[in-house]
C-alpha cells in the first residue's frame, strides 16, 4: 500500500465498516424521546452522515492497544488490557461523535453559516433557539454516554476528565478563531494553538480515551493523546486547503467560505507574511453574494505566493510527527491502519 | 422564629455568609485566562452576583449530613461521614452555581430578554456569539469543578453522573417551555413536569450531591434529591408570582415580562381552567412597550380569578411536603436551616 489511492481505499473500507457501527449505535445511545422536537434536533447533523473520523480513529486505537485483529472483538464487549470487566468502547466512540455534532451546531450558529453536510445548518432546518437548546442537550449526553462505558472508577473518573477539558479548550479555540476574524495579523504559532484547541484535542482525546478506559499505562495514553493533536491539526489545516480547493458541491458549502468569512486559515497567514493583500482578496464577505470566479482568482493568488504548498508541507509534517508516536503501540494491522488513516487525513478529495 | 419575617432574618444571615464565601472562591474556580475575553465573558453573569440560593443550599445539607455546627468546618476541606479524605465541598458548591450561570446566559439568548440582575444580559453586554461560547465553556468547566473536589472514585462517578443527568433535564425543561409558548393549554401536570425539569432538578441536584460525594446511604440520598425537586419547584412558583407583584426595580427586568412573553405560568394556567382570557391580557409580546397600568390590570384580573392565590398555595404545599422528608437527617442546627430556608424561598419578597 505505497500510492495515496491504495491508502485512500483502505482506510474508506476501514472507516465504512466502523462507520456503520457508530451509525446504528445513534439512535440506540440517542433515542428520540419526549420532548421529541428538541431529539430530533439534537439528531439531525448526526442523522445527515459525517465520516466518523474521530470514532474510528477511536476504535482502531482500541483494537491496535489490546492487539486484536480489527473488527474480530465486539465493541459493545471490548476487552481491557488486565482482566477487569469489559468496556463498551462503541459508547465512547459515539460520545466523541456527540461532542463534535454538539460544537459544529453551535459553530454554525456563531458563523451563520446556512448548510452543514449538505443540508441546512440546524439553526436554519429549526431555530436558533432549538439549535442553541439542541447543542447543549447533546452536550450533557455526551458525558452520559461515557458513563455507560462501564469502565471502572478509576479509569471513568480519568475518561471524564479528558472529555471535560476537551470541551473547555475546545470552547477556547472556537474563541481565538472569532477573535481572530477581527485581527490583521496572526503568527503562525497563534494559529497552531488555535487549530489544536479548536480541532485537535478531540483527536487527540479519541486516541487517547481507549488507552485510559482499557488501562493502558501513562506513557501509551500520552503518546496516543500526542498523535491525536498532530493528526488533528493535520486534518484541519488539510481542510483548510480543501475548502479553497475542492468544488462548492462536493464540499457541502461554497468553496472558499473561510476567506469571505475571513476566518484565519494558515494559508492565510502565511499569504500575508508574503505581502499578499488577503482581505482584498474577495470583496464580499457574504457567501451567498460571492462568485466562483473570484474564488478562483483569490486560489490564484495564493497559490501563486506559495501559500497552499506550505500547508500541504505542514499537514504531511504533522502527520509524519504524529505517526511516529505510535511506536509505543504494538506491532499490528490496527497500527498499521492508524498510520494510514493518519496519512489520508491528509490526502483525502474531501 | 415562627413569624415570616424573623426565618427571613436568619434565612438572609446564613446565607449572605455563605454567599461571601462562594464569591470568593468563584474567580479561584474560574480565573480569567488566556482566551480573556471568553473567560471575562463567561464570569460577567456569575460576577453580577446573585443570592447563591443553591450553592447554600449545597453547603448546608453537608453540614446538616454530617452533624456539624454550621460555619465551623472548612469547606474546602470538609470530613466525609466514613473516614476517606476529606471533600472540597466549596468547589461543588461552585459546580452548581456554574450550571446555573450557562443555563442562564443561554436562556437569556432563547428568550432574547436585555436584563438580568439588573446588569445586561451576556448577550447583549458582549454578543450572542460570545454569549454561546461562555455558556458552552462554563458547561464543562462545571464538570471540571466537580472533578476537583477529591471525593473516591466512585463517589465522584456518580456525583458527574448527577451533574450530567440534572443538565440534560434542564434541557428538556426549556424546550418543553419554550414549546408551551406557543400552546394554547397546558395542564397543571404538564407545567409542574416543566418545572421539576426546568428548574427543580438543580435544587436537587444541590441537596443530593453532598451526600453522594460524602457517603450517605441510598436512601437519604434520594430523600435529599426529593427535598430540592419539592423545594424547587415550589420557588419557581412562587417566582413566577413574583414576576407578577414585585416592581421592576426590584425584579431587575420588566414586571410581568412573562405575560408578555406568553410563559405559561401555573397562574396562568389556572386562570385559563377559570375562563379567564389569558392572551387577552397584555397586547403587546414587547417588554419593551409594555405599560405598569396593563400589567396593573392583568395582575387584577388573574387576582380575581384566585390564580394567584392557587399559585402561592401550591408552592407552600410543595415546600411543605419537602420539608417532610428531611427526617432522614440527624436533628440539628443546620437541618433547621434546610427547613427555613425551604419556607423561605416561597416567603421572599424578590
Amino acid at each position: 500500500m505505497t500510492t495515496p489511492e491504495a491508502r485512500e481505499q483502505a482506510v474508506l473500507e476501514a472507516v465504512r465498516k466502523r462507520r456503520e457501527l457508530v451509525n446504528d449505535a445513534i439512535p440506540e445511545e440517542l433515542p428520540i424521546r419526549r420532548p421529541e422536537r428538541l431529539y430530533e434536533a439534537s439528531r439531525y447533523l448526526l442523522d445527515a452522515g459525517g465520516k466518523r473520523l474521530r470514532p474510528s480513529v477511536l476504535l482502531v486505537t482500541a483494537e491496535a492497544l489490546t492487539d486484536v485483529d480489527p473488527l474480530t472483538e465486539s465493541y459493545r464487549s471490548f476487552e481491557p488490557l488486565d482482566d477487569s470487566s469489559p468496556i463498551d468502547i462503541l459508547a465512547a466512540a459515539i460520545s466523541v461523535e456527540v461532542i463534535q455534532s454538539f460544537t459544529l451546531i453551535h459553530d454554525d450558529i456563531m458563523d451563520d453559516d446556512d448548510l452543514r453536510r449538505g443540508v441546512p445548518a440546524v439553526h436554519r432546518e429549526y431555530d436558533v433557539e432549538t439549535a442553541i437548546l439542541a447543542g447543549d442537550t447533546l452536550y450533557s449526553k455526551a458525558f452520559e454516554i461515557m458513563l455507560d462505558t462501564g469502565a471502572e472508577t478509576d479509569r471513568m473518573v480519568r475518561a471524564l476528565d479528558v472529555l471535560a477539558n476537551t470541551c473547555t479548550q475546545i470552547c477556547e479555540g472556537q474563541s481565538l478563531d472569532v477573535q481572530f476574524e477581527e485581527r490583521d495579523r496572526v503568527t503562525t504559532d497563534e494559529y497552531l494553538e488555535m487549530v489544536e484547541q479548536k480541532t485537535a484535542v478531540l483527536y487527540a482525546a479519541s486516541a487517547a480515551l481507549p488507552a485510559v478506559l482499557l488501562g493502558a499505562d501513562d506513557e501509551t495514553v500520552d503518546a496516543l493523546y500526542g498523535y491525536g493533536l498532530d493528526i488533528g491539526r493535520g486534518f484541519q489545516i488539510h481542510d483548510d486547503v480543501l475548502d479553497l480547493t475542492v468544488p462548492s458541491e462536493t464540499l457541502g458549502k461554497q468553496r472558499g467560505s473561510d476567506l469571505v468569512e475571513n476566518k484565519q486559515t494558515l494559508i492565510t497567514v502565511h499569504a500575508r507574511e508574503q505581502g499578499v493583500s488577503v482581505d482584498s482578496l474577495v470583496d464580499t464577505d457574504d457567501v451567498d453574494a460571492v462568485t466562483e470566479a473570484e474564488i478562483d482568482s483569490a486560489v490564484a493568488e495564493l497559490e501563486a505566493a506559495g501559500s497552499i504548498e506550505y500547508a500541504r508541507a505542514k499537514a504531511h509534517e504533522l502527520v509524519s510527527q504524529g505517526k511516529g508516536r505510535l511506536d509505543v503501540l504494538p506491532e499490528n494491522e490496527a497500527r498499521t491502519l492508524l498510520e494510514t488513516l493518519a496519512e489520508y487525513l491528509v490526502e483525502r478529495g474531501y
